[in-house]
């Protein structure tokens, strides 16, 4: 039996009051009012900021106001690698003891103060005093309903939960929850602001202690809580039960897509008749509802409506997809599974003997071993050209960082760049190849370096590519070119002399479309 | 209080006979055995082989080859992508109905067959007949506790649960539990053997119905299945209501570390203290403990631990950086929180009014635009050479594209490859700026195409790079070139006459380090 798709209280909706209420218009959102600038608070401003919306703060304690500037600028270098979509000019602070002053000032009110009931009633009913009825005022509250907060206000119709998880200015979610005093339009007014500030607005349809989120999260931590009580595992063997297994799917997968996942061609239907027996053992301290056919009925429909008509195979191999990836995120991170990846690369690389990066065959620098990654490849499965020149600029960075150009060089502002290449393609490299390149100098000035490389498969050692370079040296700051230092003018030239010997790449001086000469 | 670090039962530690099986030596594991193929027994075979390790699987059903076989073909493309790590040789998979040949020529063996304890006992028991006593067996249950199934086993010492997660070829836990006759070296070696297949081995301390993982897991499945019986919430709305926040979170960090985190600087302790309360509040139907000074002891010094000397603004950071991270890769496959960014910036760039490509400035094509991204740039803040190549890259396909070189035409085995570059750099972009690239045919024949790109910022016009290529057409099939498709021949000749009159680029024809002429 489906749960019919209403978002609101079918007592309110039906209400006169309400068919009133509809007509009130709400207000579009150019300043956002916080009444409270804690955590959850300094995380909303950042956010609302960083997209355009002006935010004025209350805070009954003054020295809240360098706290909140504090935790926005905090979450900037964060939000900034968010997107780099185009931002509108960011919004701007302003801080108030007023509560009477934000509550005049701003087209919705956003309360983030600590979760006592009584505390809450108290000053979001003085909050609507000051506010025109036309401004939405949500909660964040964590679990306190909203039929409970909203009774003392004025014009109760016009709030709603609104409640955020930390970090606020990176997590999308914001579930909105109505009371029975609360208009349907409140609700969508509401979702459209968050969606417009990046969130995604999920709409409770009943208000129960805790909403959804952290009904789920709170059965959760109890469970925690017993097993430490109990002296079953420490908080760090708990939370790697989470973070290398049902952590990594519920980044974007719940449990019961997941479970419909586990289920095989049947899907839900399968695991619950699997499973089902389980939920009479003692898994949890929680004792789980009766398996009834209504139950079953909905959980199966419920996950038939999620999968919209993709295949078990077909969710399979996004959650793969998405598995994969974030695992590779990780250990850029080296943090959770990606510390794992990151350990058992190691040893795979230690185990297959690679070559070491720095021996010198023939007089050439070896200055780069990697195998092909499959990001680097194009539709054809082809290593695509870009990655070539990156792998000719790792041996550049190799080859400076033998000559001494290092963090300190360039922070002392001086570095090269390169001006002018000009490369060949002679065949082919494929995911997982092992590639090398191979470095040779052809001539250096004061301000000049002008360099030779070839990338070449390890299997049979075919060139399939080269990269003829100009790199000049400049002063960062001046902004233009300058002479090399000395010491590191002096190792290049040390290299240069050492491979004076070797002949002159055929490919070098050619321009493109003419054979060489 | 903290917890003791033991991994092992105290009582059978300190027995003689752990003593002397203290001597037996596990071996080396060359071959896994599986008992049961279902999901999990080929999620195993698809580890295991893929890292070099042979699998003989045994299952009462000769149907059974095909399905584990399929099984893991299935999961392939996504273990090929997980690592670029040189790998050893793929182990081979053999297929028996006859569990002792399994048992006989396994070095290490894997149960995955249905949840049900006495036929569990019963396999097991008998396997143990069939296979020397220094081969581990260990069970892949889901909660079933070691003692239960170790006890008709002949040497069951060599005994414990090995319990993974689906999809066992991509999520790196995998619980270990002894029973009560389980050697601890048992333990030590099946854990050397999971970290060798890139796993991570999360030791339990004590056996408990459900183990860690799924108890925490079934506590919150189990809140779930009162939600939709109760009617507040469908399987998709409590789907979403993880995916979007919190699920993000465990993807790196568990519920303790988090509220560790959102405690502020004193952390756990502070955390406590706010949310204790609620612990008492109808937030879920599990009861949860009482909150005593040894519980919140407990918990801190466990955080604590975790932490390990980080202090909460770096956690914070380690925690935003990962947050962002995986919201892009989420991005890429359009999922859960990636789809909200991708919905995002859609306004964004639709409010931006960004310039649509494909106008066609002076004669020129306009085919690219795009914002300079944070992973295109170098220590320098500049965009590396090799996002330059990708730009004219992008701007070639989306000539093809133009032409009717697509899909269709490459799957019909022939293609444009790049043969030959010339690449100028006469300024810089920095993250954010957006650019653009122009594209001039210069000539083309029967089989070569010959093009000049100039890739330009937005805000004030001016020309960063350069690039002049020589595009072959190829027969992808017979590996040589071949004459263009007239159709696409005739589209591309358009383009060039269109463009004749425009004057011919200063830098094309140029040779490295030479001026132009």
């Amino acid at each position: 039996m489906p749960i019919a798709p209403c978002y609101c209280n079918n007592e309110v909706a039906n209400s006169n009051e309400v068919a009133r209420n509809n007509e009130v218009a709400m207000r579009e959102v150019k300043t956002l009012g916080l009444l409270g600038t804690g955590v959850i608070g300094g995380g909303w401003a950042a956010r609302a900021l960083h997209f355009g919306i002006d935010v004025v703060a209350a805070d009954v304690k003054p020295e809240m106001e360098a706290w909140i500037r504090g935790a926005i600028e905090n979450a900037e270098p964060a939000l900034a690698r968010l997107t780099l979509a185009p931002l509108p000019r960011k919004g701007t602070l302003s801080f108030t003891t007023d509560l009477r002053v934000m509550a005049q000032r701003a087209d919705f009110i956003q309360e983030n103060i600590p979760e006592q009931l009584e505390l809450k009633q108290r000053l979001l009913a003085q909050v609507s005093r000051h506010a025109g009825a036309e401004v939405i005022i949500a909660s964040s509250t964590s679990g306190l309903t909203p039929t409970d907060l909203q009774r003392d206000m004025v014009a109760p119709q016009r709030f709603c939960v609104a409640h955020p998880f930390n970090p606020v200015y990176l997590l999308p979610l914001v579930e909105l929850v109505g009371g029975a005093q609360t208009a349907p339009q409140t609700l969508d007014a509401a979702a459209r602001f968050f969606t417009y500030i990046g969130m995604h607005a999920l709409k409770v349809r009943r208000e129960v202690p805790g909403h959804l989120t952290d009904r789920l999260q709170e059965a959760l931590w109890r469970e925690i809580l017993h097993l430490v009580n109990d002296g079953v595992a420490t908080t760090g063997e708990l939370d790697d039960s989470i973070v290398y297994g049902p952590g990594l799917r519920w980044a974007a997968m719940g449990t019961n897509m997941i479970y419909h996942l586990a289920g095989g061609e049947s899907g839900m239907r399968h695991m619950l008749a699997q499973f089902g027996p389980a939920l009479k053992w003692p898994w949890t301290k929680l004792e789980a509802p009766e398996l009834t056919e209504t139950l079953i009925d909905r959980m199966v429909e419920g996950t038939q409506a999620q999968a919209a008509g993709r295949s078990i195979r077909e969710l399979e191999r996004l959650r793969d997809d998405y598995l994969v990836a974030i695992q590779q995120v990780l250990r850029q991170h080296d943090i959770g599974a990606g510390s794992t990846l990151r350990a058992l690369e190691e040893r795979l690389y230690r185990d297959a003997g690679a070559a070491h990066p720095g021996t010198d065959p023939g007089g050439q620098l070896r200055l780069v071993d990697s195998p092909v990654r499959a990001e680097w490849v194009d539709y054809n499965g082809h290593m695509t050209d870009s990655r070539y020149v990156q792998v000719f600029g790792d041996a550049m960075d190799a080859l400076y960082r033998r000559v001494g150009v290092d963090e300190a060089y360039r922070s002392g502002g001086h570095m090269f760049y390169t001006v002018e290449s000009h490369l060949t393609h002679t065949g082919e490299a494929r995911v997982g190849d092992l590639i090398y390149a191979t470095t040779q100098l052809l001539a250096l000035d004061d301000k000049r370096l002008h360099v030779f490389h070839r990338l070449r498969r390890v299997r049979d050692d075919a060139c399939i590519a080269t990269g003829e370079q100009m790199h000049l040296h400049v002063d960062t700051r001046a902004g233009k070119t300058a002479a090399i230092d000395p010491a590191v003018h002096a190792r290049l030239e040390g290299i240069l002399n050492a491979q004076a010997a070797l002949p002159r790449p055929r490919e070098a001086g050619r321009q493109v479309g003419k054979p060489g000469h």
